[in-house]
């Protein structure tokens, strides 16, 4: 069943939902844009964009498209309708306050019902968001590659995050899948560390967290780069790291509770735990950061569709920090590694 | 006076404001983030961030930092607090519900006085902002001389994009301005154009606009570059949009009516005004587009401390476009051209 129908199904009649989230966007209508909105009823939908977008959403987009001018070009479609859901989690508070200025008759229900519903639609992915997702990660392994030929020492954190973003473009990503992670020796010991002018020295640790983006989807990866002589402690760590993300792999099949993912990651840590600040992974897709979080605290089952990451860490302050990342897909009789970048 | 002085002699006691955009947190702040909350009161103000990023934060914040833990953490702050004025068009619905709940003998205020507020601080820029955006000006000058130094025919609008914001990483720039725009010939024609793999051949007309981005501040130029023989019609086309560029940077000094700005180029354009479609320009700072915007349906007059961009455009359906910018600092006795590439 198409996703648009399964979101029709879920209405009455007299009942719309409005849509106005770009990822959103992207997923009923194929279309890439910043602005727009779509209406659902149970048995129609429409696409609203300006004169900027219309004459190429027009071609692209998969639902009937029109031109919008002012939230008054919705009232035609909206004219036999009660209710309105909104996503109250892309809506601000403004925007809510002019849609009941032109709709005082209806109801804008401030449930958080459809957010949710399209997150839920949204972790299944099929072939062709699959095909995207792994398209997107077969060009950050290249791009990671050449960087890597091409860096020597003295280079600061933010030259090889740009050298590596433009890698990527030329490889044909859209965009950097979020603000690249780069950091040497010592920086890596802060999980959310942001690159800075630290130089590349001889020997240094390397820690990478990156991602590109095909037709939308989004990749994930992150590689921790050893080289010349290291001490036993981050030897060993680098070994415990490897060993906790394998056994979290294998583990992670359809119907796997994601917190025993977790659980499974901070028994092997032990007393390392503390040192394991972030969750195992998350979702990815039209965003880097979708449904599954797999966290102790969610209730969440891997479902055949999933696509998530699996990045345990490791951080010892002022030392290092040690981090893998692969994304899995979770298919429905085995599991399947989309990263096939060296360790 | 300190702005954030400006903004506690607006409130009475028991009156607060809540404000998250990343890019009022950075102005009131000095911290650039992607999350946190600042709360003003008649006699003291307060940052709140999470753990990921509060040690940075409390070295660089202007405002006191604490650590949140969840909307809780504000209550001890808003003890004898009983209105609150939040950013309206930044917070969403969820966020204004959660707040309703911790917050229940509060008041929320919906009116949207905060964002106004802080939109018409920000407009006047000091010595300060004024350099980061120069610089920010300057790496863009310099990247994009040594762009056009390596392109060749063959090269696609995209990859020519992906060097640019390359060369701006490299300089110093901390991300692109907005996406970086670049057409070739024909698709100069779409005033807001993508780019795409259409590939530069000799003598096409290259259209590039873009900026750089310096301690938060931004920067916005655009360039139309003919290179070999054009027809009389381009030339022409050229040399009248930089005519009514010069004659709207000459006229932009302090209380001058930006509608007036906009119709003189209007009138300039004659009959070709139908070809005009977008603003003359807007204010440049912490975000791309602020205050004031300068259209010919806006009432705003030119004040000490604007930075705006003077950018007309002409565009020929099929055919061709062209569109010249520079920034413009707006000084007590006179202006100031921010920008020193060649046209």
């Amino acid at each position: 069943m198409q996703n648009i129908q399964k979101i029709k199904n879920k209405l009455k009649s007299h009942q719309a939902m409005l849509i106005k989230s770009p990822e959103n966007i992207k997923y009923f209508t194929d279309f890439n844009t910043d602005f727009g909105y779509i209406l659902i009823k149970k048995d129609d939908d429409i696409f609203f964009t300006d004169a900027r977008y219309f004459e190429s959403a027009s071609k692209i987009s998969k639902i009937n498209t029109q031109l919008f001018k002012g939230l008054e070009s919705l009232k035609d479609f909206l004219e036999d309708t009660d209710e309105i859901f909104i996503e109250t989690d892309k809506m601000t508070v403004e925007e809510f306050q002019n849609l009941q200025k032109i709709f005082p008759d209806k109801k804008i229900s401030k449930q958080n019902n459809i957010s949710v519903l399209i997150k839920n639609l949204r972790r299944v992915k099929n072939n062709e968001e699959k095909n995207n997702i792994f398209t997107a990660q077969k060009i950050a392994e290249r791009a990671l590659e050449k960087t890597l030929n091409e860096i020597k020492v003295g280079i600061t954190e933010k030259e090889l995050a740009a050298k590596l973003e433009y890698n990527m473009s030329m490889l044909g990503s859209e965009k950097p899948s979020f603000e690249t992670i780069v950091l040497f020796n010592q920086n890596t010991s802060v999980p959310h560390g942001v690159p800075s002018d630290n130089r590349l020295l001889e020997n240094d640790i390397i820690l990478i967290d990156f991602g590109a983006v095909y037709n939308g989807y989004h990749s994930d990866m992150t590689r921790t780069i050893l080289w010349g002589d290291k001490t036993d402690k981050v030897k060993k760590m680098y070994e415990l790291v490897l060993k906790v993300q394998q056994k979290c792999i294998e583990k992670a099949k359809v119907g796997v509770k994601v917190s025993d993912l977790y659980d499974l990651a901070v028994a092997e840590f032990k007393d390392k735990a503390i040192y394991f600040t972030h969750s195992l992974g998350h979702g990815v897709g039209l965003e880097i950061h979708e449904s599954p979080n797999l966290s102790n605290k969610s209730n969440q089952v891997l479902e055949v569709g999933d696509i998530i990451t699996i990045e345990p860490g490791l951080y010892f302050e002022n030392e290092f920090g040690i981090r893998i990342e692969d994304m899995i897909y979770i298919g429905k009789n085995e599991s399947e590694n989309l990263t096939n970048f060296p360790k």
